[in-house]
């Protein structure tokens, strides 16, 4: 029709080539919903695994996605370098990925909740970052995984001075201010016999979700990982039938030091 | 942290100020999820009110949308050009319209396919197209329904051949190549007795969601729209109390003449 | 050559289709360059003729450029709304217009400045700002005249004082501190015997390059101007036989009310 | 003033972080600009040199260029990865290089073409590219020395059967047609006497300005090296005191093999 020239100003957003993407998402007021939803404080089991069980799914639907670290609401993604995915273009990522993830959250959280119905549809903002470097990424997740412990170490210490200790939420911010990690696992462990050593390692640690190389033998089952693109032998039709099969595996271990990198060279090479 | 500084690498993303932004949602891959759910052919009304239920949800909760078409798997939403939402992020906009409306088309689900459960999490794409004049947005949504128009015509008389006239999808494809309007008018009229203008305005003309105003003195209930942005007086916090009273209501109406437009000038100015 | 795929890397950037697009260049370091080359204070003649010098022959090189306007070691240039220049890309028009400036300001250097030979050489930065209605165009405009009459006042009362007043730069500052227009004019009327009205338009109000559309009959010099461009009927290849004839005048006026723009609506249409 | 609003349309353009920028400039319309000005056939010298040093003199001015590389009326600059110039803005960065280097470009014409004036303003086009890796750093060098090479052996041999050979440009492009290099070599010993190794290595290699480290003894005079920026220490003030003294060598040799990269790893690394 006359009218398609409107078209026109869809103009390309193409990312960087070679570069690995992360894509983080994070719930919408979830202070409000949390609460709404009468979700434990201050770590929720049950709201994390549905989290987990949602960002799992979008690993299965998204073979370009090599790890994944999530706490709290949010969920960062890592792309591998060389993904192509709907050629690289920004918004098209951004959203198939936030709507499938929220689409998730929502199916699945009666499997979580079966006697909590949603109270209003709850959402998620994301966004892509792009960083070209190993060592960007390897600080990346080390900042979200940093930030978990923190958060944790507070919110474990707030919560139990509040349940445990009878305080206000005021006065336990008060008694917290300035408090370094040392004097919170102190006051745990002699005000309220809580050892934070023996904490869930979930609540420590967040979900890392992990693409794990299956060994060729036993390769009738799980994902296939695409051969790594190769800039100067751009056409990989018959690379394909080398598919590497994979599976997508949920931790709680520490991706901050080399031991959880060091085996997976996988992950941020091609 | 010592691994902030990745932050650094979130660059910001600004909508250009005072110009129209379309954001259009569509269905991923909905070929196979209408097959999968058994969606009536060649329209479902249970699917398109969904889509109706959904879009209008996202307006009641994005104040600055005045108006959206939906059609088929996909739903356009106009924000006002002086919208000054999430400061204008182009992914913050982006990503909690669309996982919102994703989240509304899960959790009201049942409601339009009772006996149909989900076989697996649906998903929209969206984008935003940022349009600088009037024009161009009349001439947006009259691409959209032009579009429902050939289509819904196209695909009535096809599936007409198919299901009444006993054809195959490739007997029914040769039997239309070619043909006009009024050709395929004619063939539904004297093959299959439809009088195609008696068909639901839903499939005819989409749905077109309009944010109307109410009238002052029955201001007691519905939406509140800011007063508009004046570049020239920025700060606006008294003028909040002049918010005017919305509603949203969804019609099946003709969006490319001028009838629609002419009483409705606030749609495009601020 | 196996390396070509190096050119992945360069991505798109189109401007906004129907837009306005201002460049503006800003000599590099002027306050040095003025200095080193004994520019005249508050005012050098020579250097601003230089200056529109350079910018006309812009104008003369781009034929979509509509108007400029220059003050001090700055100039601006408006493109018409309907520029397909370079396919809109916005760093090749960025690049060539600002080089090509700098090339005419280099060469017709020793036209105006005879006697004083570049000792080093000059450059400029450029900026594409794109706005999407005719009001932020004004408004644009408006704004570098406005800052052009708020220098010049400023600096000619400043310059006054120690010039003819025997006032350091910092008695001077003191001076001025905090007055408003009123009490410059009366200073420089009643110290220096200075009518503000009486001096130069050239300095008051800045350079005004425009095009101007050539009578019909008299069309056998000058630029010609490209028909509209029309969304409808983008091929314009016959139309291109209507091109209609240009002229380019520096003028020094107001800019900022009615008169200078109700004449000229071509400038502001396509 | 109350039309400063239109600044909030200038919308921010950082480049991304701890990456690799090259900038390119390439003559605008130099078909023609050769042609005018009487350029020999296929290279002249006099046409290359003057290039070169407009790119040693932006070398000299922008310090965080480590390499450039240039043929015919091209230019290429890396920037190293950690380069904070203009706070990586990209209008800036890209518009002060291209300026400076136009304005060194006609400012020193006349050192290299004393008897032939310029007869109208030579311009450049401009655009940054951002490199992730070292890799593909690598390859853009090799992608523009390879195209030197290949250009230079074409043009080479083209004008010999012209000059010498007395063929028309119809009749050396026939020739040429489906050639391999080996006929080349061949064709311009054989017919017309030339060792294309004996070619000027300029010609063959084009030019490649590197900036050299000095050691630090001889530290009296030179550019300075900026110590490289940490993302785990920002903060290098007085780091400063450290910078390394550095030179800018212009040279025409091998840039795709080991023997120019191996010694030289401060070009790529911080
Ligand atoms: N009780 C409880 N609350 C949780 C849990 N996980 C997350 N939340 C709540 C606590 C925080 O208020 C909120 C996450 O913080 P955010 O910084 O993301 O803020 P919020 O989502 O409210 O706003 P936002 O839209 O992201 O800016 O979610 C949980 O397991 N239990
Ligand atoms: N049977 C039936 N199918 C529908 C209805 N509405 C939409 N669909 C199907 C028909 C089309 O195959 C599909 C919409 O076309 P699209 O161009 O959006 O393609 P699709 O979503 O398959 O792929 P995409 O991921 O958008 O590229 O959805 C409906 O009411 N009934
Ligand atoms: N004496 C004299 N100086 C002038 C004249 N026109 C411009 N200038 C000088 C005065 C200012 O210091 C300078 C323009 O101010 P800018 O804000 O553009 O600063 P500048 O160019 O120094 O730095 P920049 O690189 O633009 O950030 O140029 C003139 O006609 N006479
Ligand atoms: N005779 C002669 N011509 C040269 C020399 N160096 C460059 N040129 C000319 C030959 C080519 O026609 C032209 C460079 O080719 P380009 O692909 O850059 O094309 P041109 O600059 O004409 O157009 P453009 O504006 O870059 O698209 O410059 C030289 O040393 N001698
Ligand atoms: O923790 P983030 O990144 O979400 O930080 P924020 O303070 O919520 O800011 P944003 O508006 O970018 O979500
Ligand atoms: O109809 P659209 O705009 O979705 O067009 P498309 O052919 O599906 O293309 P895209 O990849 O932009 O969704
Ligand atoms: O007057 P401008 O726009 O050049 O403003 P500035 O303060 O010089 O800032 P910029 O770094 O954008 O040139
Ligand atoms: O050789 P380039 O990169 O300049 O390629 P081009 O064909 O001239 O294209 P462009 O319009 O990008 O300068
Ligand atoms: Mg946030
Ligand atoms: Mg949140
Ligand atoms: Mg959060
Ligand atoms: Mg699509
Ligand atoms: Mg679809
Ligand atoms: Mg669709
Ligand atoms: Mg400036
Ligand atoms: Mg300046
Ligand atoms: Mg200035
Ligand atoms: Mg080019
Ligand atoms: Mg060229
Ligand atoms: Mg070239």
């Amino acid at each position: 029709t006359k009218f398609a020239y409107v078209r026109n100003f869809e103009l390309p957003d193409p990312l960087l080539p070679d570069t690995y993407l992360v894509c983080r998402l994070d719930g919408h007021s979830f202070h409000r919903f949390s609460d709404e939803h009468g979700f434990a404080k201050p770590n929720d089991e049950r709201a994390l695994q549905l989290m987990d069980h949602a960002a799992k799914s979008v690993m299965i639907e998204f073979k370009d996605i090599m790890l994944a670290f999530g706490e709290s609401d949010e969920f960062s993604f890592l792309f591998r370098k060389s993904t192509n995915l709907y050629n690289r273009r920004q918004s098209k990522i951004l959203t198939t990925l936030t709507s499938y993830f929220t689409s998730c959250y929502v199916l699945y959280w009666s499997q979580y909740f079966p006697d909590t119905p949603l109270r209003y549809p709850p959402s998620f903002d994301g966004r892509i970052v792009v960083y070209p470097t190993e060592r960007a990424i390897r600080d990346y997740f080390a900042w979200r995984q940093a930030d978990t412990h923190i958060n944790n170490l507070y919110n474990t210490t707030f919560w139990a001075l509040i349940q445990k200790g009878g305080q206000t939420a005021t006065e336990a911010h008060t008694t917290l201010k300035g408090t370094v990690s040392a004097t919170k696992h102190e006051m745990l462990f002699s005000r309220f016999g809580i050892n934070y050593n023996e904490i869930s390692q979930r609540f420590k640690k967040g979900s890392v979700i992990v693409r794990e190389i299956v060994a060729p033998e036993s390769s009738d089952k799980g994902e296939k990982l695409e051969p790594p693109f190769d800039p100067f032998h751009q056409q990989c039709s018959k690379a394909k039938k080398n598919k590497l099969e994979t599976t997508v595996e949920v931790l709680h271990c520490d991706i901050i030091g080399e031991e959880f990198w060091l085996p997976r060279r996988h992950l941020l090479e091609n």
